[in-house]
């Protein structure tokens, strides 16, 4: 434990600014390199080549997709097959960011397969070109993301000895994890079950409250100290005194060590919102290098000094400690909340098409200033920045919304502390649909390693996901068998 | 009965050519008008405005869709829906040729909609310019118009007063009976069921073998009488004989009243096999207009003439008979073997992108000459054809293939005389993927009208069918009552 940490993370009790909410979305920020609890990872790198457009004939491009497989203990013939669908980022980070798959691998005899979703990381359908104008980033969607996944899958299970009778389980986390859910309900022919870890499926328009992300974050925060969320609500008003000033906007950017100067109507405080929001997620109980690297349960409180410059003073730490942890950054810069390995642009373009999730805060039921989710400001802000409108209806008619009953074998498991669980599903609405929810629990906890400090709920947590696993193993092989019978 | 007719068509058994074999297509060829049995359908056309491209954002464009409304006996509070999933032709035809949904909308107290498939009939993306190239094609195929279906259902569901809660069954026969169980496997949030009626979705490669269809050809034709088949068999060669002289070709294009002069290499012998394909198709036991105006059990035989120009007089008019019943041709064009309802071209680019269909045929197991399915033959014309290349394992991937167990409530209904039934669903696959055989049906010959004519085990199969539509309702109107309590 390192309570100067505690102390500078809780000063993050402060600040604010909306804007661009839904661009705060699931596991969206990355922190390079690998974070294996000293683990470490060994797998091997493939590309498989796709149709850029799975649902279009006049152009017939293809690119190279990557993905990683580990197979030191796949019973050879027709041990499963875990399959990770990756999401918004370079899919070597979600592979060392799984430790639960590499845990399990041994017990199951699986191999370990982590797909990299297209425009991320290496798999780039128009290389360094990909994001230059709406024509190109047009393949950019779930669905043509799950197309890359049925085709890797049925081309892996014919290209290998053994794997042809393999069950394959579909484990994702976050997007991911919505991913995951989808690729079972859209393609079963494919993933006999899915494990959707922390996956907001439900995070779309007339679903949830847009309320219900920020809510969870003052819920999270409230619970780190007595004095936090009340403290977070004062300093808003505090920034906005200072920026309504050239000096306060020189002291304010001097403080905060920023790479430009401040002007008015920069977004300091909708960065240091969607701070708050990624510090919720990440609020794991030991340290760990997800979104940054950061120390076990960073929202930690105490009160909060009530004079302006000393509040805010804090904040600016904490924003330090925040992106700058390692000491490496020579400043920090406001226009992004995330370096590395994650895909702002491109999932930033995926908001502004289909995935749609409003977000808005009221300012009594959370602490941030009162805004509303304005879908027609979002849209313009879409239509200039790419020059596509979102579509706010697509995500449930391609996916069903809340209407999903009639699908089967995927476990929704959600971290009952994590903004997203909001968006979540934390009831179950079948037998062989089943939410779990770890009342301690972040971001899709259950889908890292084992850790000592791991409460015991995301333990039992792992243990009933390992069982379902091993339900729906069982069920593809005596399908199979009765099939040859 | 009219033993003319039936004597003509007899001398159907004769003549070949296969050639692009998979043009032949499931209910493809289309005679205009309405074919209501004398009864007539009442209903209201609507337009609905789609998105091209539901799957791209790049270009936003939309285009009006046809649908057609009866509700006439329509119970409004949640009376249930009956969706017909238009297939490859002008839906106010398979509005007429689709009584059995007529026949059973009062007792149901359903309504009933007829959505128009993309780029058939009057809902054409691009205007008369739809098929002019590939870029416009681009937007033809079975995923984005099933995305149509399923954002129409959404749009009808809200804008009509009582009809949120009512269940929704897709109904399709043929082309439209695969979409029918596809909507239901995609959209289970959707169509709480569906009837596939004599929808052969395992027609793909690796699937069934390639020769079934010309197969079930043969089998209807020898039932039709003891040397039929033989005789089909021998005239193949009568058609050689006289197309190797010029003399010959002269007489083939007198004798059969073609609109132009008949040149060595154009595919007589394939227009007649499709035309043999298309008869034993609509072999329905009373006087139907479906494919052409033909007369009841149009398969009738009685042994051809053993000489060589009476057996192809014989020929020429069978297919004068079956092109030109009315009367109102002046010549038979043998570059097409369909006229009015149906979109010809449209389907070629289907089945030149997405519906690959490999067909052979033997000479042995079938009365036709040989001729192996050459996938890459089939290709280059499609390439020569579209600028476009089919993707002969996108179906199995897109649709499962042969593994759909863990679908739902989906009745795949034949005609064991129907060719297509050969890559249709013959055995029941759960309790709730229910195959039903019709053993003397034809194509869909189940969604058509109720006659004095049928066949006992047609009229057994509709009980059946509304027997599952019910149950379906019932299910569907529980759970909704579940998720209010």
């Amino acid at each position: 434990m390192r309570p100067g940490v505690a102390l500078l993370l809780l000063s993050l009790c402060v600040s604010r600014t909306p804007g661009l909410k839904s661009r705060i979305l699931p596991g969206r920020r990355g922190a390079g390199g690998v974070a294996a609890g000293g683990r470490t990872s060994s797998y091997r790198t493939f590309y498989f080549q796709q149709q850029i457009d799975h649902f279009g004939f006049f152009k017939n491009g293809t690119f190279k997709q990557r993905y990683l497989v580990a197979d030191q203990h796949w019973h050879k013939s027709g041990g499963p097959i875990l399959f990770y669908t990756g999401n918004e980022g370079d899919i070597t980070w979600f592979c060392n960011n799984t430790g639960f798959m590499w845990d399990v691998a041994e017990q199951l005899g699986a191999m370990l397969v982590f797909a990299e979703h297209r425009y991320y990381g290496e798999s780039l359908p128009f290389g360094a070109e990909s994001f230059r104008d709406a024509e190109r980033l047009n393949f950019l969607s779930s669905e043509q993301a799950l197309a890359d996944y049925a085709a890797l899958v049925g081309a892996l299970k014919k290209s290998r000895a053994g794997a042809e009778g393999s069950p394959v389980i579909a484990v994702g986390g976050s997007y991911g994890g919505m991913l995951a859910a989808w690729f079972r309900m859209k393609y079963p022919h494919v993933v006999v079950g899915a494990l959707a870890a922390s996956a907001p499926i439900w995070q779309f328009p007339g679903m949830v409250p847009c309320g219900v992300f920020y809510q969870i974050v003052t819920e999270v925060f409230s619970k780190g100290g007595a004095h936090c969320s009340a403290n977070v609500r004062r300093s808003w008003i505090a920034v906005d005194r200072l920026a309504s000033t050239d000096e306060g906007l020189r002291w304010l950017a001097a403080e905060f060590g920023l790479c430009s100067p401040l002007s008015r109507g920069d977004g300091l405080k909708s960065w240091l919102q969607e701070t708050w929001g990624n510090l919720a997620m990440v609020n794991y109980p030991y340290g760990a290098d997800f979104l940054q690297p950061l120390p076990a349960w960073p929202v930690q409180v105490r009160p909060l000094p009530s004079l302006l410059h000393p509040l805010l003073s804090g904040v600016a730490k904490a924003a330090k400690l925040y992106y700058n942890y390692t000491g490496q950054a020579e400043c920090l810069d406001i226009s992004q909340t995330a370096t590395g390995q994650l895909g702002t642009r491109g999932w930033f373009y995926q908001a502004c098409t289909e995935m749609v999730m409003p977000m808005c805060t009221d300012g009594v039921q959370d602490m941030f200033e009162p805004e509303e989710w304005d879908f027609q400001a979002f849209s313009d802000e879409c239509f200039h920045e790419f020059g596509v409108r979102p579509r706010p209806d697509w995500a449930e008619t391609a996916y069903g919304g809340r209407d999903i009953k009639s699908h089967s074998n995927i476990v929704f498991s959600n971290g009952g502390m994590d903004p997203w669980t909001g968006g979540g599903v934390t009831s179950s609405l079948s037998d062989s649909l089943v939410a779990i929810v770890i009342p301690e629990g972040a971001h899709h906890l259950d889908l890292r390693y084992n850790s000592e400090y791991d409460p015991q709920n995301v333990l039992i947590a792992r243990a009933r996901e390992v069982k379902y696993f091993r339900k729906w193993i069982e069920e593809a092989r005596a399908e199979g068998r009765e099939g040859r019978g």
